[in-house]
């Protein structure tokens, strides 16, 4: 806690560190868990793999005591999640809000929990967008992460990545989310490194930069090419194979960054550390700039959310 | 057999229908054998599931003699063995010929079986490239298939197409075989049907020509933002869960062709009548004209190069 708050407690209506929002971010295989403050401010944090996935019968109102049922004791504190809970497969279905989606749409179209989950909760409801091309695309949980990093982007930036299984790019307008696109590039990675002949090239794990900066070198070339000349570079010990995960690393987000990166100016990346980090690197080959933003976005945009919410009820 | 044989005998030192070559195709998940006569018509042939993953402690010669045993009964029938058989894993490691490649170095590159095979038999070596940017390519086998239709192009066609797990597009010129590319498509599908998100919008795989086609015209466009978009048109019902396997199929065909396709000329298509079809009607959308080469071109170019290799000895 921050030393201010033991010096001059702001509270009112409660003791110093009371519960302000319960912010949930419930995707498909986690659920990370935070306690705020009435400044959104967060107090405490929980990270745990029962994303929805791993729920049985729908009891998620079970999961939720489990994780963090001591933090709803007083039955007062409201509670606010997003992500993959709000699907067809989640607790309750939060239909799509249809881009351009400003924050005041989606925080007019939270879905409450149903009467008999014990708790006082709503769940974000995903977005959708129609590009110009003509397909449909739909985000989960990465739309919180962008109203959590809205009032952080300098003015020039208008595009934010969201790496991750499924990587999301997001252009704004207004401080709407107008168009967005979403690239299948962490889940094809991972089933080629585990399904393909390609496992037979890769050795481990451990990141080697010359070898994931000679993957994304090759992020402008056909990728179904360069997936085969890897393994033949592996036959002729070109690409060693302890270096061989971090090169189709570097391929595959060179090959998704190339495409994706290019004339949508400074791009402001959002996510873990680690993958931001690669995306930054793998960006600035093709002349891109980024700004790196990692802190909780997720739990801020669902603090920013529900701060919006109150108002509009006012 | 073909009338005329029965009426106008051919055979000088043997009799009618006599082994003049045993040709086998052996790659890794299958064996095609083929018994041919002095003139390379196909007596017979057989297709088994004996590639060489199927193969325990290295037994080929048990394995040949399981599938054409009784081919081998006058122990004088030369063999001729392609594919991977002469790979590392195979019998005996027969190493690349460099492009360009001839029938003429192919030819006196083959590599006898080992003398405690028990059979006269030698094995044809893949052949290797360098591509101009800069990166390594492998073939086994599908340069013998290419010998096989070299005879059949008409001269303007200088580019081959071989569809398959890893396809390959060659480049001729005089009669060699100058550049290839392998482009890991058929795998790339199958660990994608089977393994990712996309194995939830997939049901059955019964061909669907408008939803092929309708992948094949997301070609030019990112493959793994299309990966994508096909989950969420099957979210939205846009693509049927029945249809979405041609689509998929289509998507990838159509990235393959819209990007090996192009400034080619007209394309020879080499394979099975399926895979064929499906490529031809792929690239006929990108406007480039095929013709269909699908008649046994293992077993011709197997044919060719024993005739090559005898007139060599001469």
């Amino acid at each position: 806690m921050p030393p201010r708050r033991a010096t001059a407690p702001r509270w009112s209506a409660s003791e110093r560190g009371a519960t302000a929002l319960i912010a949930l971010d419930w995707g498909t295989s986690s659920l990370r868990a935070f306690r705020l403050d009435d400044d959104g401010a967060v107090l405490e944090r929980r990270e745990t793999d029962r994303g929805i996935l791993s729920v049985r019968n729908g009891n998620f109102a079970a999961v939720l005591l489990e994780v963090a049922g001591d933090w709803l004791r007083h039955d007062r504190e409201p509670l606010l999640a997003s992500g993959m809970i709000g699907s067809r497969q989640g607790w309750i279905e939060a239909p799509y809000v249809a881009c351009p989606a400003s924050i005041d749409q989606i925080a007019a179209s939270l879905v409450p929990l149903p009467a008999d989950a014990g708790v006082r909760g709503w769940i974000v409801p995903g977005v959708n967008c129609r590009r110009a091309g003509g397909e449909p695309d739909v985000m989960r949980g990465e739309e919180t992460q962008i109203l959590g990093v809205l009032g952080e982007l300098p003015a020039d930036v208008r595009s934010l990545c969201l790496p991750g299984t499924h990587s999301k790019w997001a252009s704004l307008s207004d401080g709407r989310i107008t168009e967005f696109s979403t690239w299948m590039t962490g889940e094809v990675f991972a089933v080629l490194a585990q399904h393909s002949i390609l496992a037979r090239t890769i050795e481990g794990n451990v990141f080697d930069a010359a070898a994931f900066d000679a993957g994304v070198a090759r992020g402008r070339e056909p990728l179904l090419r360069e997936l085969f000349a890897l393994r033949a570079r592996g036959l002729f010990a070109e690409v060693a194979p302890q270096a061989a995960h971090s090169f189709l690393s570097g391929l595959l987000i060179g090959t998704e960054c190339a495409a994706a990166g290019t004339a949508v100016g400074r791009v402001a990346l959002v996510g873990s550390r680690r993958l931001t980090g690669l995306y930054a690197r793998a960006l600035e080959k093709f002349g891109v700039d980024t700004i790196v933003l990692t802190e909780d976005a997720a739990a801020r945009g669902l603090y920013n959310l529900a701060t919006r919410a109150r108002r509009n009820e006012q």
